[in-house]
């Protein structure tokens, strides 16, 4: 497949094809036209076809997709034939959540350890793995196998933690504190800041009270 | 202030503004000039300026911004002068954890009941409210006034529990469901779509191996 530059935009789409290709494809649908699938997920045909040509196409004139291929190959593409080792860093109550989500383990995103500052929690499991004490992270990531980093701490902490794997191998921080951190290109970062996503409903809730005849 | 169109990219950025705002305000910064904010926040002061005119500014020329005033303006846009009661539609460990999340009701943001259909829960409660049978949902929410439903359910429910919502007069749905859902033009969604962020990340770890030199 040709590696060209791909927006984060299209990027930002490709798991949504995947999990409509999953339902079709555990339907028991096997091929799909680009019409169709435009109608289910309410993007054009046209979008479709110019996403899926950033990664050569995946169509046949007259067949349309075939669903399982096209669900494999975009899996390829998001990386999902890996497997993610991931450590939690923060067990408190949205950490423990997240770990016990047998989802993520269904796509190949195992957590493999915790870690936390709370001394009560030292030695206990949370979902099966084991929770340490947070001065202990950075010797493990150097001596683990450690692809994710979820962070789950208080922006306050977040930004030290943070540091302290820069220098590390991991090649990506999952980030649920409420900061923007700063990092080298070597590590992606994924920002999921539930606030400012209840701010955005928040802001949507009251201008839609204000003009009630504004489309979305 | 002049009501217009604002496009939801400007929306999506002012939770960012009002979050730095608050560090601002909060470590005694009484004024900022555009210039200072970009630098700080990382975009562009023409990007800030244009984004804040489309609420007729805020700044004064040669002054720049009053970061207590500013704060609190954004935070009226954003509807944060509201209090907001919710109820939790799935009662597992996100949806737990979302609750005892003690942020949100800084915000405003308050769970007043919570639903599940495991009857083991039924009775008691989580953060302070209690859990009662999903079954009451409908008239629950038609009884209290109730404006916005967080749903932590399987995306196999999560349909039908939208729907059954449609009738009634809540004004916004913060979806985990793993699901698009379809709902009146009336009623806000706003999806967190956990395992899209996580192939998200997925896949820039893997383009950044095989291609190391590009940039983000």
């Amino acid at each position: 497949m040709e590696e060209k530059e791909i927006s984060q935009a299209v990027i930002g789409r490709l798991p949504r094809y995947y999990r409509y290709l999953k339902d079709l494809k555990d339907s028991g649908k096997e091929r799909i036209s680009s019409q169709e699938l435009s109608r289910i997920m309410k993007v054009t045909a046209s979008q479709i076809r110019q996403d899926f040509n950033n990664f050569g196409g995946f169509g046949q004139q007259g067949y349309g997709y075939n669903t399982n291929y096209l669900y494999e190959e975009i899996g390829k593409i998001l990386g999902l034939d890996h497997v993610h080792n991931m450590v939690l860093v923060g067990a408190g109550n949205l950490g423990q959540a997240l770990v016990k989500y047998l989802k993520f383990k269904k796509s190949g995103f195992n957590f493999i350890c915790a870690f936390d500052i709370n001394p009560q929690l030292f030695g206990q499991t949370v979902g099966g793995i084991p929770i340490r004490p947070l001065r202990e992270l950075k010797d493990y990531v150097d001596a683990n196998d450690v692809d994710i980093v979820v962070l789950t701490i208080p922006k306050s902490d977040a930004r030290e933690v943070a540091h302290s794997l820069t220098r590390t191998n991991i090649k990506a921080i999952w980030n649920f504190a409420h900061i923007d951190l700063e990092l080298p290109a070597s590590i992606q970062v994924e920002n999921v800041h539930l606030q400012d996503s209840l701010m955005k409903l928040s802001y949507n809730i009251h201008r839609n009270s204000i003009s009630p005849d504004d489309d979305q």
